[in-house]
């Protein structure tokens, strides 16, 4: 992705360290942090400096590595893993790198680990350049698809949640991939982009997608009903932080509200994944666990005021009591297509199992 | 509504001037901003200082009253009606006010106008109070019956959007009547406040429910669907701007994705609303014109800085289009039952007709 005509991934190494795109800044403020020990990166993990299911995955297993480099015994090894995993516990993508990297670090002699950390570590971010490369390819192809079955019209009208961009990966990003591929194939895309409260990543959004120069406009969460009751949402595309083996889609609060409404209206409602976020550990949403958040994410708000500073406000009165979960779950009957790295599944036990023979085979 | 141990309406004649409540200070600041001119009530519905469908029609009618001092010839009533129904398009009460108080004053002459107007606008305060306290009462035996259901559990959990309570009316409010009477009763109401996007009305929800004494937890209005998942709403409770003559509501934007949710999930979704927000002129909820409001309410936000200021800051990056829909529409389908003055009926064209016939038999 570039930006102010460099370009940028959403986490680099940088010699002994890591840089990141800082995401609490944005989209006010572009700028890098360093993360120079696996402490710092997971602080920026639970904080989400960096978030989004695959971002969230790359970094951990660059903190795995940072944590190589001052010791590596297999009780560190086990305790950088411990740390990490213990930031966020909704995203599968998360866990799976960690298990992935100490699986890796734990066979091999302990004096091979510093380097061999953030080899692996750089070739995760590189396998999630190219995965997401696919599935915006894939992605795309639908949005287009979707285009030509309403005879061309004027502007293919896409509704997103949150931010499942290249902030929330290391590019490309997995429902935006598509919406950028798209764009960039000639589809006239325009994007609803929901403001996505309460950290309202609707934002990054739309810092995102005015960098790639494609047309958005911000709504508040509550008006994607309306928009679909006007027949002006011809798609809805999200990310996803778990996929169970039956096709349910747990993702950022909200985007259940919007499947919902999409079913009722007839409009397709896709889900862009990379096969990491599926945990082929549990069938039912139901039985994923759900992170709730610091209650001020919801009293509290942080914005540039007039004098072009960041200011923190209050917008609940004192005393207020808020609850403040995470994520909410898109059970697979709302789910049109997942659209993955490896093409386009059904969301259901049969697709997932499909997906699960690919993958064994590659 | 007692507020630090003093009576309050939200609106109250006080001489030749009219008191109201200033909404946009609060849920930090209470106090009281007196409006002198039809112009100045004109500008206080526009830019929300007040707000709520009932009270909007009633501040309205002291509107036409602060007119008829100056000047009570019938083009004065007419441009003062004019005036005030262009203010805000979607809820009815407002025209349904200015057009009763204009029609009977047109039918007397000029000289009787002034002291007239005052009357009218004064009874119309006090059957809002009335009403609201009917339909508080009708909409806490529906709760009961609910709490009676499900075995009496320790917290009835009622969930709403917006702002229907008295700050949105002359006193009681409708949705929350009917929770502080089911509260006051013995009924342990608790209620899930939706945010309310992008005005946040959720939290003068939470500041009246606190004053009140009603439990209450606020949500972002992404969260709704997950707590319905989790059987954790046994309730919907909100008002209406407007609703057709076949049971369509008109409500806050937001509202129909709860509405969709709660079907989904079985959940009794109740609106509460005076017979003067029935429209019998529109059969369809898609004839309603919906109001579309500044774009910088989404992109921007007020609230209390750290210094104790209310601080405006910026949410979106700069030059981000959003649009802002005031209302959405709920159909007759989603509502299981309307909570009027009159009594409990059915969303329904049959539903509407009975609520005709008594409403021509009064």
């Amino acid at each position: 992705m570039k930006v102010n005509g460099t370009h940028h991934r959403s986490i680099q190494r940088s010699g002994a360290a890591v840089q990141v795109v800082d995401q609490r800044s944005l989209p006010h403020v572009f700028r890098m942090q360093t993360l120079s020990s696996v402490g710092e990166v997971a602080d920026a993990i639970r904080d989400m400096t960096v978030r989004g299911a695959p971002l969230i995955g790359v970094a951990a297993a660059y903190g795995m590595a940072l944590a190589m480099q001052v010791q590596a015994d297999d009780g560190d090894v086990s305790r950088a893993a411990s740390l990490l995993v213990s930031t966020r516990p909704t995203a599968i993508n998360l866990r799976w790198a960690v298990e992935a990297i100490q699986r890796q670090l734990l066979r091999m002699p302990a004096p091979l680990r510093p380097a061999a950390s953030w080899q692996l570590a750089d070739e995760l971010a590189e396998s999630d350049v190219l995965t997401n490369q696919r599935i915006g390819a894939w992605g795309a192809g639908l949005l287009r698809q979707r285009w030509l079955e309403l005879g061309q019209p004027a502007r293919l009208e896409v509704l997103t949640h949150c931010n499942a961009g290249w902030l929330g990966c290391v590019d490309w990003g997995t429902a935006l991939a598509a919406i950028y591929q798209a764009h960039d194939s000639g589809v006239p895309v325009h994007v609803w982009v929901d403001e996505t409260r309460p950290r309202n990543q609707g934002a990054l959004t739309c810092w995102e997608l005015a960098r790639h120069g494609v047309p958005a406009t911000l709504v508040a969460d509550n008006a994607g009903g309306l928009l679909m009751q006007q027949g002006r949402v011809h798609a809805c595309m999200v990310g996803a932080d778990r996929v169970t083996t039956q096709g349910d889609v747990c993702n950022k609060v909200g985007t259940y509200l919007k499947a919902l409404a999409a079913r009722a209206h007839g409009i397709p409602f896709y889900v862009a994944l990379p096969l990491s976020t599926v945990d082929w550990t549990i069938q039912r949403g139901e039985e994923i666990d759900i992170e709730y958040r610091a209650a001020d994410e919801v009293t509290h708000v942080s914005g540039r005021n007039a004098a072009g500073h960041i200011e923190r406000v209050q917008l609940a009165p004192d005393g207020t009591l808020a609850e403040n979960p995470a994520f909410d779950i898109t059970p697979a009957a709302c789910v049109s297509a997942l659209v993955t790295e490896l093409g386009v599944i059904e969301a259901s036990e049969r697709g997932l199992a499909s997906l699960q023979q690919y993958r064994k085979a590659a």
